[in-house]
């Protein structure tokens, strides 16, 4: 057999092992201290009481003959592709059930995506950036181009008109830096990608902090982004579902590529690589777009979102630059002069013993900035706020 | 964008989406009738006890902050890696925790693998087939063999030694001859795999079915195997997880290539291009290893052995060729003389009222085969034979 040499060209990512490694040092060294984490991206709040009824119920039609379901349509069962279809309606965007594929969570989708392009296809990747757009990538053995996201742009990457581009990906509200693409800068993407016969791979995946009603939730929102654009969304933020996996890709009939609808190729590549959601995962998701689902799902995005304010707050009060928070569960701040991220990290650490996540781990243009997320408690996160300020006041 | 060419040389499979067809026409045609469907491979079972138990109290968890889970390990919960660990070691098959990775299924597993080897790879594949091995390879652009299983085999396709190949899908109990391999059969397979530094692709989604001690259930029960194969197995059959969907594949750290231990690789895609398995499935999927769990599986798993030892029965009482049925959910039968796969199946619908799949469309040498399910129920399985008795024997 012959491996994929592409593997090989990978950087290893040592990130988050290198950041459990150091929290773990410096708990056996200081047992008794509270340390304040707040640097994956995972939600702690359970899942909302409508979604475990649902669930529950789900179990129970398993347990019997008469409503046990074998296996699922490969892409989603028709109730929960149609509540879909409604909660985009809710955005203004008109897209059919068939359009909507259901699948185990945004980042497989993504993932997956890359076997419907070829791989003489230029990419373009914003930087920082989530790594999985990376990756993926060069396991395909593609060529990437990076795109700089920096404090001059506001971590909001712009088309460079003299740029050629096939692939373009996008993620907006962004993880890591949390800065949101406004109407226009999205038009001037999807104008973009139309000119130079580009797909953008949109990741909105943190839609549901967006708080601004003029904002876009979805890239459809922008005239012509049916024709350039694949969107990626999940129930991992929206609804607390990291562990249950659920998510969905929109591809509209009018993305062509010398006359093939894209969205077959999807269809046939989820067909035959994958084998649809688990039933009781997509009662569980249908019933967050119930009226007492979606009340219940903002009530906890409103928890997180409180935390995002105070830590808003405190970086405006103690004046560092920073991005994100108001429209997603992450802060992107810069870190004091003269420190890279990863001395920050360990300044942080061990003077206010809270946990981030260094900004140069993802990408260099990420290097003099830091993640924090609001996915604690407030009680944490108001005490991790006050370490900080103390912190930074007194430099 | 430029779309990976190779799509277009998929072949369209309408094999289900005809039988479907076919079937609506004669029911509209015939709504009084009752037709008894013997196509789909899958399971009719309710999902056991100890498993919905298992659910019920993971949903639960789910309920609570102090007990909920988020992101799961990408490749398995250490305890559902630890009880599957525990399930080879009754086949006297010893590999660690660390070489098994749980997945959401076989299928995917089986359709993923192929990102691991490069595109100058020579592919081996039975005929017939289960189509993923197929179209998973002409996705990829890679080189395909066809080895020919046929009645002079017992659809038991053997290496031909003057014939290379780097990578070979097998698959027993086979899905759709219900053919398995000997001990000895394997182990010629390795051998071969081993002298050509090739690798087998070993689907043993159905080794539940296997009720005689002296056939293997996993490949590694062969010496020399760990060094030259990687294993895919499912719940789906084996506790009815058709519709929940977890599977798992053993890659042992003696599959090297090029000084690369293989499993590296795989953690590595189902890291970047996988975000785990639902929590409540994989304790679920725990509860099946339990004593109880498995007992009630093995009852589950008798049922449909029963129903498989009545259509042998009645193939053996009317001397009709078939293989399968003894240690699989799947007998392969041969079509009467001068007719077609296809022919059977309008034969069969119209004077039985029996829906079985035409072996056609797992490949050329399906045809004049015809495959059926022993996933009904002993009633419908019963009536099914003797309606197909009768009008064999009338011939």
């Amino acid at each position: 057999m012959f491996l994929n040499p592409h593997f090989a060209e990978l950087q290893e990512n040592y990130l988050f092992a290198t950041i459990a490694n150091k929290v773990s040092a410096y708990t056996a060294a200081h047992p008794e201290n509270k340390i304040i984490r707040m640097g994956i991206g995972d939600v702690t709040q359970p899942l909302v009481p409508a979604v475990i009824e649902a669930m529950h119920k789900a179990v129970d039609e398993m347990a019997k003959k008469e409503t046990f379901h074998g296996y699922a349509p490969d892409h989603g069962y028709p109730f929960l592709r149609e509540a879909i279809r409604g909660y985009y309606a809710q955005h203004g965007v008109e897209v059919s059930a068939s359009e909507i594929f259901v699948g185990d969570g945004a980042k497989s989708d993504v993932g997956n995506i890359v076997d419907l392009f070829s791989d003489e296809n230029t990419v373009l990747i914003p930087d920082p950036v989530y790594p999985v757009y990376v990756d993926t990538n060069v396991m395909a053995g593609r060529k990437i181009s990076y795109l700089d996201a920096t404090e001059e742009n506001g971590f909001l990457a712009m088309p460079d008109e003299n740029v050629h581009a096939d692939i373009v990906y996008l993620c907006s509200p962004n993880n890591p830096t949390g800065a949101v693409y406004s109407r226009e800068q999205l038009q001037t993407w999807v104008d973009y990608a139309l000119a130079n016969n580009a797909v953008i791979l949109y990741d909105t995946a943190y839609e549901a902090f967006i708080s601004d009603a003029d904002l876009p939730h979805s890239i459809f929102e922008i005239p012509g982004a049916k024709k350039c654009a694949i969107e990626f969304c999940s129930f991992s933020k929206t609804a607390g579902f990291t562990g249950v996996r659920c998510g969905y890709t929109v591809i509209c009939d009018e993305l062509v590529s010398g006359g093939v609808q894209v969205n077959r190729l999807w269809a046939r590549r989820q067909s035959t690589k994958f084998n649809g959601v688990n039933y009781i995962t997509q009662r569980g998701a249908e019933a967050v777009f119930t009226e007492e689902g979606m009340k219940q799902v903002r009530g906890v995005i409103a928890l997180y979102r409180k935390n995002a304010e105070v830590m808003v707050d405190t970086f405006r009060e103690i004046g560092v630059w920073f991005t994100g928070g108001e429209h997603s569960p992450y802060i992107w701040h810069k870190v004091p002069d003269g420190m890279t991220s990863w001395e920050f990290f360990d300044y942080l650490l061990q003077k206010a013993e809270v946990v981030g996540t260094p900004g140069s781990g993802f990408g260099k243009n990420g290097e003099g900035y830091f993640r924090l997320t609001a996915f604690g408690t407030l009680e944490n996160t108001a005490a991790a706020m006050e370490r900080i300020k103390r912190l930074l006041r007194a430099r």
